[in-house]
């Protein structure tokens, strides 16, 4: 099996060269976060996730977690490795000092968390699901609930969770069913059962902090009345510390197709102890803040799977040799030529790179979006960001889990035969990053809330604010012969985006269907569009570099190289998703439900 | 979890109205198939897939194979479902009477053979490689190996294996090493590991027979120095009966991603006895009769899956509730509209759905096919089948296990997160059909096969007897205006397949390169279009039958429905394939292999 490498050079190009994170730093008042200092954390998160993370995710994998009476126990080497991480002061990083945190920006810590996911996917998500509740706790928790949880959260010390799917309702929370009563001392007594509860049970932490969706006694139906609330699995005894169980349990773990070191956890609540955080039935709306990170750490989890595919498949390209290459010898001295010399390996290969390597800078872009967002202090800054971020979240979340669906599969099939058996570690990251297209709300749904939530609900603005600064960027270079092609190619793609939306627009309006109809081939055009800008920066970044004379030639002439498969290759997809997305509705809703059968 | 339910009807309309197969088994002697006969047998098989083979499936996954000093327990039900499978005569189906057959034509057998897999693709592998034995025993074996081994593997008392694979040569077969070398009495020793071997060992029948590919000592190298044995597990006595054990053992089985109820062996041969089959050197050449129509086999495999997960993703999407439709509430009883009213949930069952269909068709006409060059009389006729048999063979293969996987992960991707969950089913069926476009020849072989091989190879006629079929059919229907679009739609992209043929025929005798350039994408664009071929005629016939006043409007209305989601959202897919065949090989291959690395 390949070891994972964190991708570190990779990852200082996108932060330092194309996104100057160093200036957005200062500007935001983060001038510890030195690129020094930035460096040394990214050699301590590499040397973590290669030599903590990775070998223990196979095995986590054969393992699964295991379930007995209401008790999780995580694979072998899961509650060390959490020990370590704990110890590292990771959970704290990107925290504010104020809580104990360290004070360092978001996207910082994000940037790593990939890193982590891609050597084990599915240890990676407990501390992800406890950062979901840290962000809510900070957003929207009275300084009373932050001083009983949020320390203890942010030292790693105590896990959380969000619970918010029942069995009969995942994307539409309107439906809802678990219920929240006042008790006496102004804390509630939930009850209800939610599924597929990540991290919901385990023996990582010495408390668990679930975040809850539920219903008060007189809430108005639908999404307009539900609550959040804390609910923690030990409650609290005088001094703060884990007291006697709360009536909270884990009623099952799931078997699922990957993530087994994952638990995906039933928790049954019985008139369990819960504090309402934010305001009664406006639970909903404070979820949205963390259901937006959330969805960029998914779309993260696809990226980190991609480039893991993509270091699986290389290593076996380059070593296992079969035919000669159709130009001639390429290894005379062994008795067939390594496979990477034939072109649909090539093609594989190079479909995973250039996924990998602009999904990450389309990733960190909007890591530094949030940075703004949070942390911002020019108004009319932080609004445009948080436009852009609004428009780009959902792109986020679908387009790269979708396109790691392809990158895993290409991991496989580069081994042939052997990409299918466990001991190679392909198939297993097509088993984990599966989950991708569908926790944190489905393909479906990032689409639907892409084209009407946000691009139709504001009258195209979310649109226009990143269409212009694609334009801008196209003006910007338009002298530099060399990228004259591929800036074209851009410009036109932008022009067609306008259009089409336009155009989906107007049949909508006599059709709401139409939104329906269009939006996910829409949200993988708007991906292509997106990262073939992000292709074309970088292009042009490495270009600078090689013109100031680098002596990391290779690495941008790779870059180069890579950026013109993505134009010729990947780009290009969008001629097919145009001819979808123009074809309509009816040949969606014209045929009756009935006609549907099997048989 | 959805039961299987055998697609007898539709299979129906592919074999007797599309492909009116009842004057081809006249026309070819098998005056016994008749309508009712061929019925009665559908609804038996159909019996069988659905009451004997599904209910093991998930519990066949879930249990898997065990091992243990080179015995393996296949899992609980399976055993007893190949003694009925034997009971009720399948395995004799389509041999020829004079070995115990029943004189079925293959045609028969192997639209059957769908269901099957479709029902239970673990345990279909088991009589599914038998099958491929019996064809080499059958075409290549002398009187006396047949009269030892055909017989009982007709009956199904034994089963059969092909041995080709060893850890250092999958798909380039001229560098396997296994060696036999002559005994005094004719037969032969051999010794070597095979890897990779479906059914290499079991606890279902009396015997194995394997079909072992390995070099005589003075063979040539490469392709041309490998001979093909026959070696059983069991010696025969006296009586032909197993007497004592071969020196042939399996060494330990795969852990893999799925079909974990078939057995996928390392098999050491120990200095074991074996019997040339066919000439010394020319055993590559006998495999590749079996291996067209073990390819066409693969192709029906993943047809099967696509089947099952429409199924699985309909009754889902039937069922469960989630949000209103956009146009207004369609189930004002229940708390929310079932997930079927999403034009989103619409067009993953309808990629199902005219997947299903449409290669459902082009598989069968592929079967009719290798009725006719194996039972024809007359030799133009039986020249030309052959022809495009060539054609069609990597294409049935390639393309109906790719969009398998685009079938199979929408059946997940349709149930949301419980799609993820081993108890509903669809993430076995994603995991059984990943091994399709890997074993028999990945897609990257199949596609090089058909463009370097079967297209360049023949300087363009195989592609061209099958486009003047299609030319053909168009003209014919060019007057019927309401398949007027979908008529040029077809027309015009057989054009546009003959013209991108040649400019890659110009291009490649510069540049051998070229072709595995274009390879794989010029696959799926010949498959989009052949499927798309099937869908203008299974239209007509649909309209047909509709103008004669059928009783069944359901059924022929959803397949003109389907005809035009195919037409408006899958044959457009050809638009970013020819984009992509037409970039050429500079954007995979001038970039140094060196610069392709990790970090």
């Amino acid at each position: 099996m390949q070891n994972f490498k964190a991708p570190e050079r990779d990852t200082l190009f996108v932060t330092h060269e194309l996104l100057d994170i160093q200036s957005h730093y200062e500007k935001l008042g983060f001038e510890d976060a030195s690129e020094d200092l930035v460096r040394a954390i990214y050699t301590e998160a590499g040397k973590f996730a290669e030599n903590i993370l990775a070998p223990i995710n196979a095995s986590g994998d054969q393992e699964g977690c295991k379930f007995d009476d209401g008790v999780v126990t995580t694979p072998t080497g899961f509650k060390e490795a959490y020990a370590q991480y704990v110890e590292g002061g990771w959970p704290s990083m990107a925290h504010p000092v104020e809580f104990n945190g360290q004070g360092l920006p978001y996207s910082l810590a994000t940037s790593l968390a990939e890193w982590f996911s891609g050597a084990n996917h599915s240890w990676a998500m407990y501390p992800g699901l406890s950062q979901g509740c840290m962000e809510t706790l900070k957003s929207h928790g009275t300084k009373e609930q932050q001083d009983m949880f949020l320390n203890k959260l942010i030292d790693g010390i105590w896990t959380g969770t969000m619970c918010l799917t029942e069995s009969h309702c995942g994307s539409d929370l309107g439906m809802l069913k678990c219920k929240a009563e006042p008790n006496d001392d102004g804390t509630f007594a939930l009850t209800g059962t939610k599924i597929f509860i990540s991290a919901g049970e385990h023996d990582l932490s010495e408390n668990i902090v679930h975040i809850v969706l539920a219903r008060l006694p007189d809430a108005p139906k639908g999404t307009k009345g539900i609550s959040l609330f804390i609910v923690p699995k030990y409650n609290l005894d005088e001094n703060g510390e884990p007291g006697e169980r709360n009536t909270v349990k884990c009623g099952s773990i799931e078997h699922k197709m990957g993530i087994k070191g994952s638990a995906t956890c039933v928790i049954n609540f019985d008139g369990a102890k819960g504090y309402l955080i934010g305001e009664p039935n406006r639970g909903l709306n404070c979820m949205f803040t963390f259901m937006n990170i959330a969805r960029i750490g998914t779309g993260v989890e696809g990226l980190s799977a991609c480039e893991a595919a993509f270091q699986g498949a290389l290593a076996y390209a380059q070593d296992r040799v079969q035919f000669r290459s159709m130009t001639g010898v390429k290894n005379p001295e062994g008795p067939a030529d390594p496979i990477i010399v034939h072109p649909d390996v090539r093609r594989m290969l190079l479909t995973q790179k250039s996924l990998a390597e602009g999904n990450r800078a389309l990733a960190n872009y909007c890591m530094k979006l949030v940075d703004i967002t949070s942390y911002g202090k020019d108004e009319a800054e932080m609004k445009l960001a948080d436009a852009k971020l609004a428009l780009l979240t959902p792109i986020v979340k679908a387009f790269l889990t979708e396109t790691a669906q392809e990158a895993t599969s290409y991991g496989m099939q580069v081994y042939g035969g052997h990409g299918y058996i466990a001991e190679w570690g392909m198939e297993q990251l097509a088993r984990d990053t599966r989950i991708c297209t569908m926790y944190e709300g489905t393909t479906g749904i990032q689409a639907i809330d892409l084209l009407a939530r946000k691009i139709m609900g504001s009258n195209g603005e979310l649109l226009n604010v990143f269409t212009n600064e694609i334009k801008e960027y196209c003006a910007q270079i338009r002298e530099t012969k060399q990228f004259n092609a591929w800036t074209n190619a851009i410009d036109s793609h932008v022009d067609e985006w306008l259009q089409i939306t336009g155009d989906i627009g107007t049949s909508a309006a006599n059709n709401p269907n139409e939104l329906g109809a269009a939006s996910v081939d829409y949200l993988m055009y708007s991906g292509y569009i997106t990262v073939g800008y992000f292709w074309l920066k970088m292009a042009v970044v490495a270009q600078q570099k090689l013109d100031a004379g680098t002596t990391e030639v290779d690495f941008y002439e790779a870059k180069i190289h890579t950026a013109k498969f993505y134009f010729d290759r990947m780009l290009t997809r969008t001629r097919s998703l145009v001819s979808a997305m123009q074809s309509g509705s009816d040949n969606l809703m014209k045929m009756d439900a009935q006609l549907f059968k099997v048989g």
